[in-house]
Order: C-alpha cells, then sequence, then structure tokens
C-alpha cells in the first residue's frame, strides 16, 4: 500500500468522549482537504479500560505532504486548552505485510 | 465498517525485527485460516525509537468469531519463551468515522 500511515492514540477521561469526537472532526475536517490526505478511520476501544480509547489510522501520499500538512491552521486548531485533556500520541508507519479473506470454495 | 478490530501494538528489540515478523507470520497465518478472520495490515514504524515499532490491525467479523480463533492451537504458536521478546498490547475497537479523498474536479 502506497503512502504513510499516522497511527495517532489519544487518551480521552471517561465522560467525555463527546467532547473529544466534536474537537477530533474539526481538525480532521481541515486535514482532509490538504494535499496528499488519502483516507481515515477512527476507532473507539471496546474496552472502557483501555489506555487508548480512540485511535485514529490516517494515510497520506507522503511524507512531504504529511508535514506540509501540519501547517498554521493545524496548529491554531489544536493549540487550544481544551486539547490538553486528550493527549495524542502520532507515530508514523509504513505497511509491510496485508492480507484478507479468501474466498472458500462453494 | 462491520467487525471488531483488533490493534496489537508491539514492543520489539532493535535488531530482532526479522525475528519478529517471521513468528508473527506464523501466527498470521495460523489466525488467517479461523472462521471469521476479515483481514489485517501490519505496520513497521518509521520511527526507530517509537514505542510500538510495529502494529497489527487485523478486522474480524465478530467478537465471538474472535475470541473462539484464540484457541488451543493459537496458545500453542505463542506459549513459546521467545515471544517474550515481544510483549503484545492487543486492544479491541470498533470503527467510529471514515473518510477518503474525494476525486477533484478536473
Amino acid at each position: 500500500m502506497a503512502g504513510i500511515t499516522l497511527i495517532n492514540s489519544f487518551r480521552v477521561p471517561a465522560g467525555r468522549e463527546d467532547e473529544f469526537f466534536s474537537r477530533w472532526r474539526q481538525v480532521n475536517t481541515y486535514m482532509q482537504s490538504k494535499p496528499g490526505y488519502l483516507e481515515h478511520t477512527l476507532y473507539r476501544s471496546l474496552m472502557p479500560d483501555a489506555t487508548y480509547r480512540f485511535v485514529n489510522v490516517a494515510r497520506w501520499e507522503s511524507l512531504e505532504s504529511f508535514n506540509a500538512a501540519h501547517d498554521e491552521g493545524f496548529r491554531a486548531l489544536v493549540t487550544d486548552a481544551d486539547w490538553s485533556a486528550f493527549p495524542p500520541n502520532p507515530v508514523l508507519y509504513e505497511v509491510v505485510h496485508q492480507g484478507e479473506r479468501q474466498p472458500t470454495a462453494a
């Protein structure tokens, strides 16, 4: 799979899920408008006591486009005291192996 | 997106990536044969100092099929002293939001 993948894991205090999601959507909408954005999936943990209760997996065309997207507009959105309640843990990855279920013989 | 998603993050000591990948593939091949397995992507971090240097994102049809797949055969594969070098951190998630790049007007 082409490109690079951001896996960004968030600590979200219990009871503040809606607030997190609303703020995350604001940033996500902004990032989707940037050149090089390809796709994303936001996950919520099924276990309420998971360390990272939300994880965003976002694929970008290249490291260059990913870096360029983190511009002043992005910083203005996240440099907000209320974001401090939802500390992110962003790490960049590349795909090394993929598979999917094979059709079974009828 | 239907089903549940396992996000399994692994600590992998520097220099032991090939050994990890070989062992992971063994388990992965086994799990792919199980009812309910849908797809997976294994990621490797671009930053050598990341806490979790490999992350497996695997989608399953249901919690029931996921649990059933972790059977004696699975335990026999992972109950191996050499796996202790690669501690996993498995967490189950559901998808709450997805998006992809929209075609641009020509």
